[in-house]
């Protein structure tokens, strides 16, 4: 079956994200998908993130690992109200802190599965974790907490 | 007076980061250098370092960070030492962990102003504090544990 990828539904105006923007061309083009409670989102380092000693660059991980955890906030305010994604309206998240934490070094060699999960849910602030593996082990572990935006989108 | 950039001083092999790398083609090609006790980096973010709400995206800004702490933690050892940055053996850090907090948003359309600062130092392990403002205040904090590599570089 097609997977339904969070990014893909977004209206236009908002796929210009450098992280996951399906329109950026510059940028990472991320794209996550529902398996159960997790949001899954499969990427593979091109040979321009790497890091100064030559293994995966820590910051353009957390780029992938921020995006994939904002979006999963937003996929599971729709989920939630049982609404299909990409109807209206249209709600986003900004991140308020990341946190990520370096368990061991990442090659750029192999697809990196990220897995992330709502951990809790407090007003407009869901605070989602990410694990970032490259085979069986986690090599990355992160947490943002994700803050809904006040403004709703009805005519986008 | 012509500053001395930490990642002018790099050798050839660790040139190559997707942050912090003068030679990296694709990369944001950081320069941090020395004001009294703080680490400066001024970057202008460019139009496809957008998010999702057309404002500057928080990934793109943490690799900055990042990179900025951690070459902050390799010029604090050749200052600690007394050595000119470049002499060898060459040191190197990686990013134990990353936090950071969004504290207003970020316009993609001014200069921003890095100042990292060594807070700790504990065997090798050196704690990084940065701050990044696009004016007067502060729009992101952060702090990186950065962990210092056991070996040394002499034959580079």
């Amino acid at each position: 079956m097609q997977k339904e990828y969070f990014q893909d539904t977004f209206p236009d105006i908002f796929t210009y994200c450098f992280g996951c923007g399906r329109n950026n061309k510059h940028g990472l083009q991320i794209k996550s998908y529902w398996e159960g409670d997790e949001a899954i989102c499969i990427w593979k380092p091109k040979k321009h993130h790497r890091g100064t000693w030559g293994l995966l660059c820590g910051g353009v991980i957390t780029t992938v690992l921020d995006c994939h955890c904002v979006c999963t906030a937003i996929a599971s305010v729709y989920k939630e109200e049982g609404r299909k994604m990409g109807s209206k309206p249209m709600t986003l998240f900004a991140a308020g802190t990341i946190k990520v934490k370096f368990v061991k070094p990442t090659s750029l060699n192999r697809d990196l599965t990220l897995r992330a999960r709502i951990e809790k849910t407090e007003g407009r602030k869901r605070t989602v974790s990410c694990s970032v593996s490259d085979g069986k082990d986690i090599n990355i572990f992160g947490e943002v907490l994700c803050i809904e935006l006040r403004e709703k989108f009805n005519n986008i």
